[in-house]
């Protein structure tokens, strides 16, 4: 059996080092966001990265069902009005398709790399990167948004506090490049950087692996979405269900006969 | 560290023990339904066992989104089109609403426990039982369907398959007789058995434990449940979501002024 | 289709209502535990309350292995190497036996009625809900610890900080009690209240459900148990296994011969 | 929102239509493995097909603890003893390093493109897709077993009967040339062809899905992951957790002293 190490934490009767410090100290000095922090990251935030993680964490509070991990939590509490495995399952569905930074990571480094290689600057590696996209006819990660359709107001203001904390960096810089050129390839004006991009961006200019960034993605959607089972237990419906209405399979016939002597149910 | 111990299986270099067999002759010998009950339940079926046992895992095969599971994994699979995450959400929808023929076994332990200590027959039994859930207006569990609405045809068959396997026993008696104590009392001609109740009365009747009911409840969901997620995949519909139409909480204002030396935030 | 309602927020193009507060305002102004509060609680903190949730958000940011739901996503992550997953599968994990604080709220409803119904005093009420459980040899839900056997600094702190600031009322009262009452009646000086208990005393005084109070206690697992997936995938260990050590079934014997016009496989 | 469709069902009061036949007829007329063909791929099983998809489903019904779903398992159940979160959980791990004939059938796609493109044959396509992952160093997916170090009773098994079915097709023969190249390009005459290599040429062959594959790898190893499930249930290990043995972060020292004024948590 692999033996488990960990620089998490280290256990031992009436005390907890988590991550070099005690955490009876942790509990009594530090807010929630800085313990999440040192906990996650493995270190203290400065005073501006403390202010942009509280804006970051607060980002994604709740975005109602216009969020399929709300709508999925949601009917899982529907048949199972249990909060632990509504919650859960909610999480599951955080995915290529949503609250997924990791994937507009993969624009960051596409264009750091091209950048690197062939010393382009920020507009012509983006420019690069999105003509790629373009041509393969794939979604650009970390752009548009059902609802907020000219401007993601939350991508807005993390960029607006990272500038003004002098957070943002070359993340920030070449995702804002992405946009131009995506605007520029595409023609279309109106399609903004979503939180997703936001939150890569930033994430990267803090140092934070992609998993990371998720992590502080994830514990940001929590608080809407266990609000979201609360509710829906304490509501007691006792089984949401669809109407059935659009089958598109073969009409039905009787099962063919067979030889009954190959047969598996005899 | 508690050490594990199992009585289900044991594994060495090119062999494993299961249950007291060995795997490579369950796999050429048996079909899976009786791999499956000999893994879940520790022993062989009988002949008439395995042929109840099929007939009960095809019982839920697929219950399109009249079913909490379904829709929970296709909302699931809309934002992370991942298989296996799809699969355990959906699952996590299985309780006291939906798939939870332990709920059932409550009713059946209670007319059993009349039955022994004040020496009533089934009939006599049952009347208690319902009349006490009657009283409490609680919902009782194993009646009631909302698309099969005056008969349930899953539950039919699988007593119809038991009775003429001659394995009912007290379990189906007694659900039955609950039947009709909770028409007699409540005069709703038109609320049947569902698959749940029935799922109870004939697990009990093999002298399953209600966990090893639930165990091939869920089985029985599972493929509908993957085919369903497979398709959510292959559709690709980037993210399902519902519009947010009726909010029922406080209008929107202003946060609050505050003395700016004590935010947290500051 | 029952239709949804709720009272979480509400989604507009570029605003989302958050429980009554602009969603643009919460970012800029609120730490992150505010905005926690405000989504489960629905409305938001005093200063004081403000103090005491991040004291209660960090008590359980990490515990090491020992703690189930740590271990368990740990392997999950060893199969699968990824993020969400695994922190999902680790959230399973809470249960009666780990991060329950609902268990504890159980006995304290028992104090309250028997303190209502029979005008006893918080210590009276006590000892007859304990002499209840140690009659039934029942494991009371909140007292004692694997590890910090004589004291839980992280229920000590929280504790002491709730009356420092004001916030300790019948529901710290009344654990206080329930322990001096324990070891009066068991004579075990040394079993201490532990911080599932001091999570639903406090919780219980500051008004939150069980369920909101569970919701806490997840947030406060969560940075640690993100930290240890991250640190699991990062290792990259391909797959961790427990040498097979312990079986306590049947030996192993062929299948017994059987009719094969009746099997199923053939 | 989008509409949901299905080929999988049609439900209607009384009826089930599942892939064009009735419910009620594959109840009573199927065993539960051709009911799970029908549900996961659309149509009924040949004979020689049900054959195989018994040896298939049989393949994988418990592992014990040389599988990190089962240990997985194990700790949630410990932690929250509940039947469906546990087994939900377990199934999380089902991933890259465990249960993935997805990750075989990359294999099997890059030998079928050098083949049509290049016009090799199957030991010749076989040498450069193993040359290849030797040369970047990447582990071979459906190679190797940490206990079944020679020979993978299993996968043999499998191949076998499929052969003698005639089922055996592309897929199982080059699989079986990548093996060769294997030992050829590497020396080790003693890593076998796994499981899950085993399954991915198989379901290769009958002309599943990757996830199609992965839908029956699931199912197999089901039963033995309830067992247990209600093993560790039934046990009642209040809660199991691992001794904290090696810790390799920061030693413990205070949290720096920071300008109070600045503090979130003041």
């Amino acid at each position: 059996m692999p033996t488990f190490h960990t620089r998490v934490s280290e256990v031992g009767p009436g005390s907890v080092n988590l991550r070099g410090y005690p955490l009876a100290e942790v509990m009594r000095e530090l807010t929630y966001a800085e313990g999440a922090f040192l906990s996650i990251i493995g270190r203290l935030p400065t005073d501006a990265e403390r202010r942009l993680v509280d804006v970051t964490l607060n980002s994604l509070l709740d975005h109602g069902y216009v969020a399929s991990t709300i709508t999925a939590s949601r009917y899982i509490a529907s048949g199972n009005p249990q909060f632990v495995p509504a919650v859960a399952g909610g999480l599951l569905a955080a995915g290529s398709n949503t609250l997924s930074p990791e994937h507009s990571y993969g624009l960051l480094r596409a264009a750091a790399d091209l950048r690197a290689a062939e010393g382009l600057d920020f507009i012509g590696a983006a420019h690069r990167v999105v003509e790629g996209y373009v041509q393969e006819r794939r979604r650009l990660p970390g752009f548009g948004h059902p609802v907020h359709k000219s401007s993601d107001f939350r991508a807005d203001i993390v960029f607006e506090v990272a500038h003004e904390l002098g957070l943002a960096g070359d993340g920030v810089r070449q995702f804002e490049a992405l946009h131009q050129a995506f605007v520029a390839l595409t023609g279309k004006q109106n399609i903004p950087i979503n939180i997703d991009g936001a939150l890569a961006a930033v994430g990267s200019d803090l140092g934070w692996s992609s998993d990371q960034t998720v992590a502080f993605a994830l514990l940001s959607v929590l608080p809407g979405l266990m609000a979201h089972v609360i509710e829906e237990i304490n509501e007691g419906v006792p089984l949401r269900y669809i109407e059935d209405g659009d089958y598109a399979g073969p009409p039905e016939s009787p099962l063919p006969a067979r030889d009954t002597t190959n047969r598996g149910a005899q």
